[in-house]
């Protein structure tokens, strides 16, 4: 089995949002890898990663970053494959990321989540994925259902919030 | 033919952003289509819309919107395919638009580019869905191989900029 | 008894600042509602509240949302009624919320309150109501002048603060 | 023919924005009144006003002011009636006065609207007084219904746009 | 002895950074008075303050606020003696409050100090006075002749910080 | 007859701003002196005038800067004269002048004004100088007294703005 | 004769701001080469670069790039010599280009001056070189001598301000 | 053996960021000498210090500074030597300190690195001296070799991570 999704981070310090990504992959348990690389750190391992993985099966990659985060976009500039910016608030409440990530050059796109979004980069990864695996797909819409059951919770939770004049 | 992207767009006033994004998919020969359409004013169309987008056989969305740009994620909230939001300088540089579009609460990614970037809406709408179309692929890879030529072309320029100390 | 005024919230973990609202409503002896309702999570939900409430009974709607805040225009989008937004800091110190509630589109208005402000958002909607209710007009006046106790408090508390040179 | 509604800025700089909200109230066939007045060069003026306007019939107080904009605040300050807030943007594309009318403490809430917002503020205003006049509401559930236009109108002039691979 | 500085403030909560001011008005033994009071919960008696103050022989006014802070403004709209603003950072870091007191309109200035900057507020009112006052004068050039003592003191501890390579 | 205020600036560029503080100064009769120095260019020139002001009769300082503008914080810490700061909008719309003036450390405070604000600036000097000069001070009551006459005029405008509901 | 400073660009669309730098380089008479080069367009051109431009006897690099502007950071990955990072205003004022150069991660440090401060790009590269050259030092000093000319001329331009009450 | 480099700082508080340069400076066995200086506390020896560096055999000065931190553009004013800007986050951040330092006027650079980046500050400081001293840059190249360690530990972290569709 190879993996289809990369999921890469700049140092082991990203992992806790990182694994919100990794958790969702694998509860719809499509094959990934997680590595470290670093733009500024491991350029050439950078650019070999990018250029190879459409090759060895790779379909979509997940790049999170902090500060001046050069990841994302230097991974979108060597491969074809959809590359999903996840910037990570290192510094500056995470807006150095997120303009570094999402303020790409005409022609290299990144697909920028918002901020720590780790689960997001994650859920955009496998809505990719499910465009061409029609049970993928059907998988998502199942979870998406789901997602109405916090809301039916937080509203049993607000009915028993008590006052003298609330009425429902 | 059906169209595969739908390209959405608040009013008339965002088409010359959103042209960029229709041109490149008209240059890979990607059948699209372009609707305008307001989170706001015809709410009940948006959700329509989005409701009914995966089974219309289109596989990407563009959504772009300017301001408190709910468009992309009231989409996003509605449909599984995934949507490629794009901010529009409307006020405030933009910034208001890019944080309304991509600080998306967990489990409703929207796919961010930068402001008024059009051209990489497109891309990226290209990017997804050559995952299963290795014609697409191939023809996305060439293209990619044709941005070297503007930086081929910024260097025949430099080379004339002639000053006493410059030596190439 | 019907509610009057509906408070809107996507998730409990809101809860803290909307019962501020609760409490000024409540100690105005105005009936109201409490719901958990979500633009991207029960878009269909939201929709139906909406263009209901006027026909229910409510007067005036308070939504309270964070980061890309689409709630309270997505409900303004689907009623006549007055829709008090109320900026929830859960990500950028509740800018990004601010600035999703605020810059609405033309001709859909959301009368914004401060960031995290659920008291204001509730007095908002007393003042609302009370425009054709004389009796809460004659309650609210009464509460703004208990406004000036804390004032007067804070002056014996200053009273009491010594310094040599200090000469009241 | 009393005023039910007043407009009230800092200077006629401030009356190209500010005419939006005055059109849309002749629109609505609802008596309004205009003034200038500046928290900061005739206080006692805009105290003046803010007292007495309950009391003279007025039921909704739109003021519109710019930079370190304490005019909506002062005159909320000074009234039961609900005050919309309305910034413009004189300096820091509006940042400044957006935050100086939106941050108001406790107990003192001013329903701000976006950044030269003088369409919203207006709508708003109507919205309020809708609650006590059905009348009123029905001709605001009509203008709402016409919102739509436009985006009929923005989706006729979209289907001229014509590419090869636009199917639409 | 009557006071020639006032201490204004809104809360008592703001009283840790007002102190600074005070300690230092004490320690030049210069006669102030601490009062509290709200531009919009108090307006009456800001304006009677105001405008009283002058003939009570005030000479320098402090106004510290947070927020949407009229205060300082309000103040400085009411009386020809110098209005020293002082923002404090009881939101969003203190921006909206420096936003809200510095970008006053043409005509009615407020002389603004950093965010929570108690001490500097107090400092400024001494040079001003002492502009009228040479023994008042005196001690201020002898107060800033010791600051040079706080740097003396880093130096020593910075001579105690040992390295290999480091060679003072 | 020896200069009060000396108004500086770091190039002639910023003269459209610095001449607003120039006139005031000039209506109200109270002598001035005008000159370029740099923080950055000429230290010692800096330095220099910053230590003799006092001696030279001179009572405030008004200093204008840009960007990293240093100019009014460097001269605060050579003189006990009052220093009033103006930032100038050379860039980033005057944000960055606005911080690195306002936010002085302890016991050196620059009393800042709004951005561009080269009325405020003058005026403010006059607010200083009058706290020792009753027939000063008079002025100054006169002048703040015909600020209300542009809110007359504003107003007997705004009486002929027509629209059929406007009753004022 | 090798140029010993390169001046690397995104594209001609930055020459402006980069002829600013390279017009100072000529005036020192130094050695320079002007190449374009793009992280994201020509990834492995700009590492190819970097990894020789030292063995080519370049000393140092200037990066100019705008938006998300990875080339700097790039280029100082790559290679042992000091990179100077000059942000261009391509959007959001340049602070997005800004924060993308200076906000890099630990061990890889960018030389970062002003947005579109070409002059001081170039002007630093200059400092750098001539740490170890004493000719070019003294140069230097003899430049940065002239500076002051250019507030002489300033204040020449002051003396012919008249007005009535200015005495110098 | 004479200091190389000096690292100046307003205050021991700055110390715990201005060390990591002061060890990586003695990790590469470069003497340098630690001092503090205040651009606004003590002016006089700021020039001082700035006037003399170069002749004491300085080569590279390295100033932190918080808030409206002056330090490293007047250092700069009066030294050819190249200054490298280390904003330091006392306040807002550290954005304030961050254009502060970086947005000098023309002719005046500083190296700005990161907020509170001490690391990159010393780093830099080396990269500056090695351009004259190849056993240095022999060194430099080797501490570059070893980042990479940093990542090679970090995949060998992420291999222990455990999923059950993680194929790495």
């Amino acid at each position: 089995m190879n993996a289809k999704v990369s999921i890469i981070m700049g140092s082991t310090s990203d992992l806790p949002i990182m694994e919100k990504a990794a958790k969702v992959l694998d509860e719809f348990e499509i094959p990934f890898e997680m590595y470290a690389l670093s733009a500024h750190r491991t350029p050439a391992e950078v650019e070999n990663f990018a250029k190879n993985a459409d090759m060895r099966g790779i379909e979509v990659i997940i790049a999170g970053a902090g500060m001046a985060a050069a990841l994302p976009g230097v991974i979108a500039a060597n491969t074809p494959l959809p590359v999903i910016g996840l910037p990570i608030s290192a510094s500056l409440s995470g807006i150095d990321a997120l303009l570094a990530i999402v303020q790409m050059p005409p022609a290299i796109p990144v697909a920028t989540v918002g901020i720590d979004a780790g689960l997001n980069a994650g859920l955009l990864a496998i809505q990719i994925l499910s465009a061409a695996d029609s049970t993928l797909k059907a998988k998502l819409i199942a979870y998406k259902s789901t997602l109405k059951d916090k809301i039916v919770k937080a509203n049993e939770d607000l009915k028993k919030v008590e006052y003298r004049f609330k009425i429902n």
